[in-house]
């Protein structure tokens, strides 16, 4: 069987994720200049590098904002040595055919378009696992994040937007983790209509569902919607990667909420990603007592987030044009919202259970006589004053 | 006794206070065009107007962004006639001076400069019930407000604010109703270290403590602080007169803070004049399950408050330097927090309880062997990790 060049591409790029961490810039700058093939020739000692090649990369980094100094492709190469031998990408992607998944590089139709936002940092391939079918845009997606040590007001919230979110057609972006991911990923599991109603995006090979106490929660969100990652089946979910892992949440979705997060937690590092990428960041407010909420007020504080307090709020900052925003307050609307001054005056000086005379409003209210008379008729056809022979009273629901 | 020219001004100005509703523009701009004493002659009709007072005014109305036409001079006249019968100055000061207060005016030493920012809209005198003792700076003082259907949470984080605002030498200035007005009162007057711990702005005429629930509260802040008004006493604390007080509040604070507030709350009307007159407008966060909360949440959202957890955050925003902020969250940093990532992928790499080969490390890390030695040496100089017969392993507190 003849193996397109899409096919080869997709090889050397699931070979390449073994080899290197996430955001490995040279590795990924190599990439860049060569093509994933040529890379993994480099990579594994196959193909020689010159001057040229190390000017393209230090091009590349430069570009991105790297630092202007770099070790050189040869620091490189000894760091990726030490793995070639386990190089197998053939075997790990027959373990995602099994895992009923696959793996998916740029140019796939089903690659993810909002992952290029990341440039350089755009990862190699998703390792995905789940029902083959169309990934939400950005603006289809929003991502819930926040910490594992939720409280119940935390739980409840999380419960409540992702649930909201998904009867609006959102896919519900998070990590899988114990907290407040598990209560997005559950409430969207709940209402969800979209196609892919959650994503988890996890820090480790998608072949183990971890937490292990969530393994029954992402097998349901890898039958109902996708759990995906960057890093091949069997990699650990190590501190880095959780780190790496939160650029890819950010990037996929158009809206990052925090809903319960500590003043230092990996939710803010999220945010920050988000930030970063020009996508909003928002946060859920809560007891200025609770703990797990300044991180929350943090990014409030700090400028960088929205505050958000319902579904309708998070959907508007996703973009979904014509949403109703929270969800009636207008409505509330006091009758006199819309008096002039004088006629504020004026219904203030009517009593409500007696009445009263031209001549005294016009003492009481500080206002002429012409004055009084205008703006009780004012009243009385909005239905704020009512006239009883000659005297005035204010109606009973002013 | 002679009467030198800023008492004429100051009886001249409490005759018009009674004559005029707060923030009568025609009123204030006939004061600011021909001064207080000629104006109460014109506004009694004992001193004669003509064209060029008419320009004079209209073109202070315009000065201010008020209205392009104005019904004109004699409409105000009409307006004020009334309650020409009624005037008795002196008789309005005695009653101060029987209270234990006084009438204060611009251009006395006791007057709050930062009352000038108010433009046109500066009241035209102070009835003040109190010590008479030096009023604070913007600086010096900060708004509290919020709803009068405070709940727990509402009160709780208020009388925190107030009593820690009033220990760092703060007024804390409010309008005395209840609900967080009475918890921002009585908070202050339990910490307070400066002249005047707080200051109510009353609607109504301080004669009378308003509302009558909060008259032991507010008999001690007259006694400790003060208790002032643009209304001369006896006058009734109307809708209308609430919403002009809101202006003070404002005004004599640099930060409005609104600690609980429904969607629609008078304690919004204080913020925006804050915002209008360029004060920092702030607002506590809460639950979004609290309906008081939805105010605060509302000013958050809508960008022009900021988010405040502490009175450390207040602090600072009224500009009190050298002040501590947020109590030591930072200091909360952990270990891990300046580490480069290839040290933080070799952290992760190093197992807790077994230990590891640098050669074994160089796989599972991903790093060369010289990137792992060198990692190593730094992490062991951090207390991070530590040897054990060649082999590694992370150190407990890592």
């Amino acid at each position: 069987m003849a193996t397109t060049s899409q096919e080869k591409e997709r090889i050397a790029r699931a070979a390449l994720a073994r080899l290197m961490e996430p955001q490995d810039s040279v590795g990924l700058a190599l990439v860049r200049a060569v093509g994933a093939v040529d890379a993994l020739g480099v990579a594994t000692g196959e193909l020689a590098t010159g001057p040229k090649l190390e000017q393209e990369i230090s091009a590349l980094l430069m570009d991105e904002g790297g630092p202007a100094g770099w070790p050189g492709l040869p620091a490189s190469l000894r760091r990726w040595a030490p793995r070639i031998a386990d190089l197998a990408p053939e075997r790990d992607m027959a373990t995602m055919r099994r895992l009923g998944g696959r793996v998916i590089v740029p140019g796939d139709e089903l690659w993810p378009a909002q992952l290029a936002d990341l440039g350089l940092q755009e990862p190699l391939c998703l390792w995905w696992r789940g029902n083959e079918q169309p990934l939400p845009t950005a603006r289809q997606a929003v991502a819930l994040v926040g910490s594992r040590d939720s409280t119940s007001y935390g739980a409840s919230v999380t419960g409540d937007l992702a649930y909201s979110l998904a009867q609006r057609g959102f896919t519900v972006v998070s990590g899988g983790a114990y907290g407040i991911d598990a209560h997005a990923h559950r409430g969207a599991l709940s209402g969800g209509t979209a196609n892919v109603p959650t994503i988890a995006v996890m820090a480790g090979g998608v072949d183990r569902f971890y937490p292990s106490g969530n393994e029954e929660l992402l097998r349901a969100v890898s039958n109902q919607g996708a759990v995906i990652a960057e890093v091949p089946p069997g990699s650990a979910p190590t501190r880095y990667r959780f780190l790496q892992r939160n650029r890819l949440i950010a990037a996929i979705a158009s809206v990052t909420v925090v809903v319960e997060a500590r003043w230092r937690s990996g939710a803010l590092n999220t945010a920050h990603h988000a930030e970063t990428l020009g996508r909003a960041v928002a946060a859920v407010p809560g007891s200025i007592h609770s703990a797990n909420s300044a991180g929350c007020h943090r990014l409030l504080r700090d400028g960088g987030a929205i505050c958000v307090t319902d579904a309708g709020e998070v959907a508007e900052l996703a973009g979904a044009m014509g949403e109703t925003t929270s969800d009636g307050k207008e409505s509330l609307a006091a009758a006199h919202d819309g008096l002039c001054l004088e006629d504020l005056i004026l219904l203030d000086a009517l009593p409500l259970r007696s009445t009263s005379s031209i001549e005294k409003l016009t003492v009481v209210a500080g206002l002429s006589p012409e004055a009084v008379r205008a703006g009780l008729s004012r009243l009385n056809v909005l239905g704020l004053a009512v006239s009883e022979r000659g005297t005035w009273k204010r109606a009973n629901n002013a």
